[in-house]
């Protein structure tokens, strides 16, 4: 089988016409014809459509689709758009929507609400679901407690197969998604777990204790949720139990949520080292995009300024020799993009924790051999078209080895400006970036006008 | 709880303590305190210190603690030194850490080998494992059917929980990881699944096809992993019956393998976007990095050279004001920042199906409106930042329009390159860095020499 023949793109993306005849339908009125566009769709792929349209549009969809909505699709539907949403919907509507969801999926929509919103969602829950939401928002934004659900399968250490199957068919309330029987002490403290695999593989006089996985681990209500991501990620967990302080069991987290949380964690990464802020969404009002780009690009201004004033040190001799004017930014531009591969690399394996204490030095040092080994490759080439292009021989040399610095520099720089954020307990990917051209910029239009001026004129 | 208190950091990292441990034991032949150092950790972990020592000490390692040598820890070591650790491993190590694996993780090994390792670790194998694995190989890389593992739990659509749950208790060849009995037809088309708390929660009188799962899908064998992933983390699955082209069921995907291309996937686009290749490793030697950092840097060279000779056109210009030299990086400089943030977010939006036909040209607009919002707010800072520093009016009005301009372009680049990307089946986070950079400088430059040239001169 030939590797063209894979079937890659556009499988599950909305198409064109789809989202059209939607909004088509919706702002004709035809109730029918909006219900057999919408009926097929995945609650996710409702909540993209009313993200792609604008407000108008939404608001029309939104009339006429109301009385089918789904708590499904206020789960999936981004935060950024989320609150209008919300305001749109009718609170008959809006409190059916609620009351179908699970308790994790309503503190996820209840946490990035304002004050009103969110206490009229409360409000439309019943008691005890209201408990269990207040409950979990107790615990910080970002823990593993406010990640769980409280939805709990699990039985005493003693129990064989076929109690566990008794338990489980007596029990009315069982959750949506569970993987596995937690068994837990006298004091409600988990010791292991049994995946229902192996409980429906095994005769009912069967131990659980003598069947459980040893991918066991527990974590804890306070942790980050970033680090629960990495913990599934790294361990191929599939459930975890959640332990409160005293190591008793308080609710259960899964690997679909891990995997929404490690997408979360990518998505903040990616922007953050463009500069763009967290929480960036193509449904953002161009205001808030604008507000949201605009320190970025402050910052970088300010930089930028910096180099300027490192240019403008050698104004004489740019004033005497226009190639240097010229050249300059090709200095620049090489350093700051061997910066940029060196510290995305970084970044990522920070992320990955795979860049510790015990391997940072031979991190640093291959960096620096490997911009040492680009900048003398590119410092040839450089040098040729200096000679060529300008017919000096020491301008070339010049080019040359400011180069060579440069991309050494960045390496180091790429490296180590992270390194050392991250020690500083600042997230590398928020901040290196800024940093890191920033001494490739100078450095690069130091070498190169300092060198010249020192050497050609 | 105050936020301050969660608990965020190196709760997973392996300590430089631990590695030095580890290294220390291995080098003075302590088989002995090697065990006990390794022992406590999961083969995850082991792979990570495998990956951050260097060779040799990775050789005294091995050396030692090959006894001990677990399948997993080869299924989990990154593949940059994959094939250095085979290496090192005595044959029947290595066929006895082989045997211990599913056929899905000999799958992953084997495809990334030489021909004579892959041989090695084939014939390893038992004759039944390694035609499935054979089998595997057969569909092409990066598809659901390499993905997919063969062990399947199935049974006909009339069944009810009882003979369920008497056909697993019979089957001695229960997968590892399984979440659902998926139902099929008589010509073994899956037609939907039931999952195993469903089995568990209801009498044995029940008939499965009444207890089915609304979020039944199929994946076909030949489909892209990464649309696979897709489809996981958009309709939050948790596994998926894969078919043949027939629709006949031919294996599972289970979502802790759709985690790992998800994060490949993301890594990929993270690197790509910076100019670093796939796959790169810290575990990397100097020459294999700086071989694949070149090809982007040689990229960036032709551009950076490109804008140089816009800067040659308007030599003269430079040599009656050498301000211009000064000021023209910042222009430039603020063009690529804002167009790497549009691009960012538009080739993020691209993967995951946010940024479609359906709502193009309202992102373009709002790109460029943003641009140009940024550029009027940017433009007033810098023409009085001109003004004060260099004492004239006009210079300070032409780095002012030349801001506006750059910053509408960056924006409109930032996203009409990599749609069109996209569009042409070249995978945004590729090329488009290089592409949006070269417009942004390029831009930058004749808009603020050209109109310093026609106004200042």
């Amino acid at each position: 089988m030939a590797e063209d023949t894979l079937i890659e793109e556009d499988r599950y993306e909305l198409d064109k016409e789809t989202v059209d005849a939607i909004v088509e339908a919706a702002e004709a009125g035809d109730a029918g014809g909006l219900s057999q566009l919408m009926d097929p769709l995945h609650a996710a792929d409702i909540a993209d459509v009313l993200e792609q349209v604008d407000l108008d549009e939404r608001q029309s969809i939104l009339k006429l689709f109301e009385p089918e909505f789904d708590g499904e699709i206020l789960s999936e539907i981004d935060d950024s758009i989320r609150d209008q949403v919300i305001e749109m919907l009718s609170p008959e509507v809006l409190g059916e929507a609620v009351r179908e969801l699970e308790s994790d999926d309503v503190v996820d929509i209840v946490e990035d609400l304002d004050a009103p919103q969110q206490e009229a969602v409360l409000e439309a829950l019943e008691d005890s679901d209201r408990a269990v939401v207040e409950q979990a928002l107790s615990y910080p934004e970002f823990s593993a407690g406010r990640l769980m659900q409280r939805e709990i399968v699990a039985g005493p250490e003693h129990w064989t197969v076929g109690e566990a199957i008794d338990y489980m068919r007596a029990r009315d309330d069982l959750p949506e998604d569970f993987y596995h029987m937690i068994l837990v002490d006298p004091r409600y403290r988990p010791t292991g777990y049994v995946t229902l695999g192996k409980i429906l593989g095994h005769k009912r006089d069967v131990k659980l204790a003598g069947i459980t996985e040893d991918s066991f681990r527990t974590i804890e209500a306070m942790e980050d949720e970033a680090e629960v991501a990495y913990a599934f990620n790294q361990y191929h967990l599939i459930s975890a139990p959640v332990v409160d302080e005293n190591g008793r069991l308080v609710g259960v987290i899964t690997i679909d949520d891990a995997m929404v949380v490690l997408d979360e964690e990518h998505e903040e990464d990616i922007l953050r080292l463009a500069g763009v802020g967290e929480e960036s969404s193509l449904a953002d009002k161009v205001i808030a995009t604008t507000k949201r780009r605009f320190p970025w690009l402050a910052v970088n201004l300010a930089t930028a300024v910096l180099a300027s004033l490192v240019i403008a040190i050698y104004e004489d001799a740019i004033a005497q020799i226009v190639a240097l004017a010229v050249l300059m930014p090709i200095v620049a531009s090489m350093g700051g993009n061997a910066g940029t591969q060196s510290l995305t690399v970084a970044v990522r394996a920070i992320a990955t924790k795979d860049l510790t204490g015990a391997n940072v030095w031979r991190v640093i040092r291959r960096e620096a051999l490997v911009g040492l080994v680009n900048g003398v490759l590119f410092a040839v080439v450089m040098g040729v078209v200096g000679v060529i292009w300008f017919g000096s021989v020491m301008l070339g040399v010049v080019i040359a080895v400011a180069m060579v610095i440069n991309l050494v520099v960045a390496g180091l720089a790429g490296t180590v400006i992270p390194v050392t954020l991250e020690r500083l307990r600042i997230d590398p990917a928020l901040a290196s970036g800024a940093f890191v051209t920033t001494v490739t910029d100078v450095v690069g239009f130091f070498a190169f006008l300092g060198l010249a001026a020192a050497v050609l004129i």
